[in-house]
């Protein structure tokens, strides 16, 4: 194999693992970051500080040999917890027993990952660089140094993109002629508020869980953290009726949680300093094509595209980039003009149903999940999986906890859903919905859709 | 009412109208240009020489008085003219009797629409401005002189962008938070050819009509010229089987040709040259939302929303923004940010309209116009149509004849595409399309529908 040298812009998470990658192939590794080092400075990057790892993104984790380091600082949630409006909770498994998504710190992954990256010599990391400019035929990457104040002008065999939803290296390649491109921000913000440890640093909740509040048009999230902390995220629209713009000021917001959110509110007590410094961010979806650019210059992870964070597939579909990307250079060597145009007709599929699935997950998660017949269906889908697992998988499942390509899922998932709304509309279904006659009109669906 | 002062970005044929409007109601106009000025240089600008001009584009130009100097120079097109592969001819009306669209040269109306606004003392137009940058909060707008060499930083009350699919002022809108865009390039792109006048200067295909050779994927077009010529465009993706990638050279233009286009060839004296020298064009739908930013800033036209040609309502779409502008002008008085908030909240889900119809429209036209059961339907619509206007008006009519808004007529053809698909599934419709019948069953469709 020949060794190549190559430029990454963005060591986030995705841009670190890729470092990785490349550096553990015996790569030259240059990887450009906008940020000071997060390992010795503490950043406030103004991104959601809580993420949920799953399936894709652990095999992304193996491939470096570093799930087992990761798993240390990871809390399993292994149901969602729904909290309806008096207090009440219910229930809802994710998966089969043992069955876990994982609660993780962007930061403290984060940095994991640049010291396996750094690992490598060949791998090197600067910080403080701003990406100016991309020459896509040299190929060349412009950084300008926040320290020295100097531009510099980096020649390599390849550049690789992993800088996030606002990607310098995509504003290079959406210069060409017929780039595809779109910048979609979707109706809700999100603010980020807490919930403190107890005093003997235990959690005030039920720990290995992902605690939600839904509540129609709005809702607020709650994922735990190994000091025994929750981050609370609430999703809700910039304007209308039940909206940022409609809560001027802290005794409206105090207002507004006290009526819907009671419970939360009370085991809050920084709510007042945190409503009033946090600021509230915004959700893109990006979509573009193509990703890469003669074989010489290619974007990954969010810089190619973006999602909503409602399925907690982001880093997760990130990751699952660099796993293709390895198997890419398993299978073509040193093409990687061949590569690159092989991973991104393979991959664009995939990230274009994640970015669907990730809104429709959304208005399950706000809405549905405080549903009763919703949590009915879900009841009927998860027996006859654990039934008949070679004829059924949850699309949640299939997302979360399987490697089948999310094109896949989402197809299937289509399929599921026309046979689950004839089961839905069987008379007395809530008293039989468990019983062989259920089980085998599924079957006989099955065979029909 | 209060002047304004108003800086236009790009002088081509939006921008030239919406001078002459703002220029009648007395406000300073400065429009700048990047181009030199098309009335005394020869300006190949690489795009569609011919348009088809119809009843929105008539009404926008009445409204500053011009029609009938462009009537002058326009030629009426009453029918589509298709060519099979055998040469073999068939048509199909537009409209009613008297009701065309009209072929007009994109030059001499541009032209002809400077002249109009420069009538006012108080609109300038400037030449060779490259707009750099746009501050949409002072605003300011910074144009490069290519002829002094000289930056020059225009302050006013408002900045309008009418700078075409790659607006330079739409670059600025993008930059604040939220802001909705995306660029799709078609998989289809085109070639521009000629066929010359008789030596009598007559035309040597039917004059008063437009010509497709509709061939599936791919098709070619001809518009007529008041000099005798025709202005043809091939349209064919730039990729795959069928495609200008797979016409590497000359001969293999020409057997192309000589296999799909055997009667158009043989009018076609200049092809091997024209076919060398005229570049394949791309084909870009452009989306975005907001169009204006705090009442100073808005754009228009191709800037907002450029669509595909083959509605023929690019040109009409975008002088349809200044009519709707005039209304808000006579609504809103001087309050512009409540101007320019209504104007966008109202056009934006007609440009959006006729964006999806437009594409709708190139299906028809190179696939469905040489298809007998297509040409029946129209058909039995004309006939309904005549028989009970105030019940139908086909989906061409709402879009090119009358004055409905898009969005409404993309509607009103849905419903219509649904009651004509059980219209068209009745046995033995070719030989009683015209009966009793089948007007009675189009009465009772349009009543359950």
């Amino acid at each position: 194999m020949e060794k190549k040298k190559i430029t990454i812009a963005g060591a986030g998470l995705v841009g670190s693992l890729l470092a990785a990658y490349f550096g553990k192939k015996g790569h030259q590794v240059e990887v450009y970051e906008r940020r000071p080092d997060m390992r010795t400075t503490l950043i406030d990057g103004g991104r959601s500080i809580n993420l949920a790892l799953s399936n894709r993104g652990w095999k992304a984790l193996d491939g470096v040999g570093i799930s087992e380091e990761v798993r240390k600082m990871a809390i399993p949630m292994y149901r969602r917890v729904m909290h309806a409006t008096d207090g009440a909770l219910s229930f809802q498994p994710y998966g089969k027993e043992n069955e876990a998504i994982y609660s993780v710190s962007r930061g403290g992954l984060n940095a994991l990952l640049m010291r396996e990256a750094e690992k490598h010599e060949n791998v090197q990391i600067f910080f403080n660089q701003r990406c100016e400019d991309v020459n896509t035929s040299a190929p060349s990457a412009t950084f300008f140094s926040e320290e020295t104040e100097k531009i510099k002008e980096i020649e390599s065999d390849l550049v690789f993109g992993t800088d996030g939803a606002f990607s310098a290296i995509r504003t290079a390649l959406i210069k060409n002629d017929r780039y595809n491109y779109s910048q979609h921000f979707i109706e809700h913000g999100y603010k980020e508020l807490s919930i403190p440890a107890n005093a003997d640093g235990s959690h005030k909740m039920e720990r290995e869980a992902l605690h939600i509040w839904p509540r129609g048009n709005f809702m607020l999230i709650a994922l735990p953290n190994p000091d025994g902390t929750f981050t609370c995220t609430l999703f809700l629209a910039h304007e209308g009726e039940y909206s940022f713009e409609n809560i001027p000021n802290l005794a409206s917001a105090r207002k507004f949680f006290e009526t819907h959110f009671s419970d939360a509110l009370n085991l809050m007590p920084h709510f007042d300093k945190e409503w009033v410094e946090n600021p509230v961010s915004s959700l893109v979806i990006i979509r573009c094509f193509p990703w890469s650019k003669d074989g010489k210059v290619a974007i990954l992870g969010d810089a190619s595209h973006a999602i909503v964070p409602f399925y907690g597939q982001g880093m997760n579909s990130g990751f699952e980039d660099c796993t293709v990307m390895a198997e890419m250079m398993a299978k073509h060597g040193d093409d990687w003009e061949s590569l690159l145009k092989d991973f991104e007709q393979q991959r664009k599929p995939d990230a274009d149903a994640i970015a669907d699935l990730a809104m429709r997950n959304f208005v399950e998660m706000r809405d549905l999940t405080g549903n009763p017949e919703f949590l009915l269906r879900k009841k009927i889908e998860a027996r006859f999986a654990a039934r008949h697992p070679d004829k059924w998988m949850p699309l949640y499942s299939m997302v979360t906890f399987s490697h089948i390509r999310y094109s896949e899922a989402l197809k299937e998932g289509q399929r599921q859903d026309k046979i689950m709304e004839e089961v839905m509309m069987i008379d007395g279904l809530a008293d039989k919905w468990d019983s062989e006659e259920i089980e085998q009109k599924m079957i006989s669906l099955l065979a029909s859709k």
